[in-house]
């Protein structure tokens, strides 16, 4: 793409209450803005992003058999009045209002935007489970969810309003869940590895009703809200809530020695086993016709806040560094032509072109601004590679390249730029 | 795809409180579930569908330069406050409430949640418009909108929650917004002549402050909402809301008869001018140094609706029938293996991996059902191709295919499925 005809721009304006350095860094290089507190717009450099965070983890649900479907946000209060069970359980109408947008319709009647979706799942499920035959299965949405968070400080990572993807899977019992659970459990690490936000399978509480662990996924961060205790040398790690660390002193996986980090959350996964779905109905006839409850598990993968998460992890003091397979573009092709140097500019726009045909995303900065300008743009935007076209450049026959996560460049023959990138 | 695999199933189980064809007919196929009046799942086979009607917007709309993003649901009440403006005018919060979900949050504001996004999309702009140099651009994004209908009975030609193709578009004067806004007039025709769903660009009031039309598309239907008048020859169409039959009898483009129809709405592009920017203080400076406002117009497709608008143009007694850019498989692949026919079984696998290789998409449909179970879920779920395998079609090493828009099949050798389909 043109940057000239990119309708956003690099700023130094910056909402004066956002204090998240992920929210500022996207706002000052273009990708995000701000709206009102924990509630952002997306804009085209942040929303190519999002599309590749995206397909990285579609492709990898798709892997798993999940089946991408889309449920609503409006949820009637009706279908939350049985999950309302247990005095330690968060769920239920009257407990959610802490989170939900909650109001009275025009008819009088109760409605909430969904916060989170076992309810709406199960009641879906309910309209086609009925024997054994028709288990396992699951399915998964992108879906803006919302949350009335009272002091959104951390930018992308918690905001009111968000993308979420969230899996709901169901099993004829627990063995085949745990089965299901923890290959989704791997899918997800593939999906932190690729984004380049690498995230440990972190054991949690199961909440009251099972002794097994929930599992959050955590990125190492110093800026993260989130501390875990995980061994330096293998993947144990425990959230710091339910680590002991009086009876735990060495790894009980490989003796190794046991860190205390800061993390950001960039996933979670939940059995549920048949705790909701008793209380709300859904059962199937086993091969010996007997009425058994289905057992559900849940996962979820913020995706706004995993953009946030990846800039807070991938940094410098001159911008973002944008790990390759999330990058909103692979290159970012700088003219300097100068006093509009006619042969710079031709030899960029050909390049640009050449790029476009052999399937390479571009950035080509085609405006009319100073070398200084164009390269501070080039390090805060982040694209993993940066093509200087130049006089200088050209008198070689060749453009310079760099990589933004090293120093130092190359020249290289311009008939090689394509192979290069490729 | 393995239909054994799919989730979902066709059901005879509708909800009692549905009445309109479009959602009964989409519940009834699996491509849909109903959660409350208006409020509609889309499940696997009804998401495909929505991602290739986006597909085919999103490349109409990127070939007119518009740049894609994902603006806020949740808006603070405070940028309404300059479009409350004009007795006829239908903005502003106070007015907005007939519509919009609003409440006021935890800590007393009140905030929207989007019904549509004129408002935010002027904020926006104001960040990135100081210059002529910044002018024109325009952006879109896809999102889920919501409106508080009071008795949602068009199933999803009108439901409270849908999905929304809207852009927005800047330029520094009148000319140049009349030029694009008919570029991007012509661009929806090309959307709804890909989607099978052929609409007429139909002129419609402008609203209070301006003499030039609106322009709604149309889709002639005889379970229209809408009302039009329009040439039987050439493509004049007026809405019977502003048409005067007492003064225009004959076509004024090529004296043609003037018939009256029903028409489903699928789409609607408004010139806003300079009203909400001038309100909203959404200024540039032009090349002589001087302040002008800037002029908008917005253009909208609803991406459900225009779903449910397929179905009610293109079914027939046996179900619906998808036009082929929008279908969800191109192919239904029927094994009729009779008392589980080995042969059968393994030449409609190998099949079925040949077409999937081949890039052609296919519901395979590998479930242990009787012949008419599988033909009738075809003619229901409706993708354009039925190719069956069967012991008979093998013994001439063929297989049947049939059209699903054409009576009658022909015989194709095995060897032949992958060219006729491609």
């Amino acid at each position: 793409m043109r940057q000239s005809q990119l309708f956003t721009k690099t700023t130094k304006e910056l909402p004066k209450d956002e204090t998240s350095f992920n929210a500022r860094i996207l706002i000052k290089a273009g990708f995000a803005d701000k709206l009102m507190a924990g509630v952002y717009s997306f804009l085209p450099l942040g929303w190519r992003v999002i599309d590749k965070i995206e397909n990285i983890i579609r492709g990898e649900m798709n892997n798993v058999g999940g089946q991408e479907i889309l449920m609503p946000s409006l949820q009637p209060k009706e279908i939350w009045k049985d999950t309302d069970i247990g005095p330690e359980d968060e769920k239920g109408w009257g407990r959610m209002r802490e989170v939900m947008y909650q109001l009275k319709d025009k008819l009088g009647r109760d409605v909430g935007f969904g916060a989170t979706h076992e309810e709406v799942a199960i009641e879906l499920a309910k309209k086609y489970t009925h024997s054994y035959k028709d288990l396992p299965y699951a399915f998964y949405q992108f879906q803006t969810k919302f949350r009335q968070e009272l002091r959104p400080k951390s930018g992308l990572i918690r905001g009111r309003e968000f993308i979420m993807k969230d899996m709901y899977s169901f099993h004829k019992d627990a063995g085949e869940l745990d089965d299901y659970y923890f290959k989704v459990g791997e899918a997800y690490k593939k999906v932190f590895d690729r984004t380049g936000c690498k995230s440990l399978m972190v054991e949690a509480s199961g909440g009251s009703f099972t002794k097994n662990f929930s599992h959050e996924f955590q990125a190492i961060s110093e800026s993260g809200e989130d501390r875990i205790a995980h061994c330096d040398k293998c993947d144990f790690a425990q959230n710091i809530e339910i680590y002991k660390k009086d009876e735990i002193k060495k790894c009980p996986k490989c003796g190794g020695e046991i860190v205390v980090s800061k993390s950001i959350e960039t996933g979670n996964i939940f059995r549920f086993y048949d705790k909701y779905t008793k209380a709300m109905g859904l059962y199937f006839t086993d091969e010996k016709g007997e009425k058994k409850p289905v057992h559900l598990a849940s996962y979820g993968i913020g995706v706004t806040r995993l953009m946030g998460a990846i800039v807070e992890v991938h940094h410098d003091e001159r911008g973002i560094i944008w790990p390759e397979e999330v990058a909103p573009f692979k290159a970012h092709l700088i003219e300097l032509s100068g006093k509009n140097n006619a042969s710079v500019r031709d030899a960029a726009g050909k390049l640009y072109n050449d790029l476009k045909k052999s399937g390479i995303e571009i950035l080509y900065d085609d405006r009319d601004a100073g070398a200084g300008e164009k390269f501070a743009d080039a390090d805060l935007i982040g694209c993993p590679y940066r093509v200087v076209v130049s006089e200088k450049t050209l008198k070689e026959n060749s453009v310079e390249v760099k990589k933004r996560n090293q120093e130092g460049a190359v020249f290289i023959g311009l008939e090689g730029v394509v192979d290069k990138l490729k």
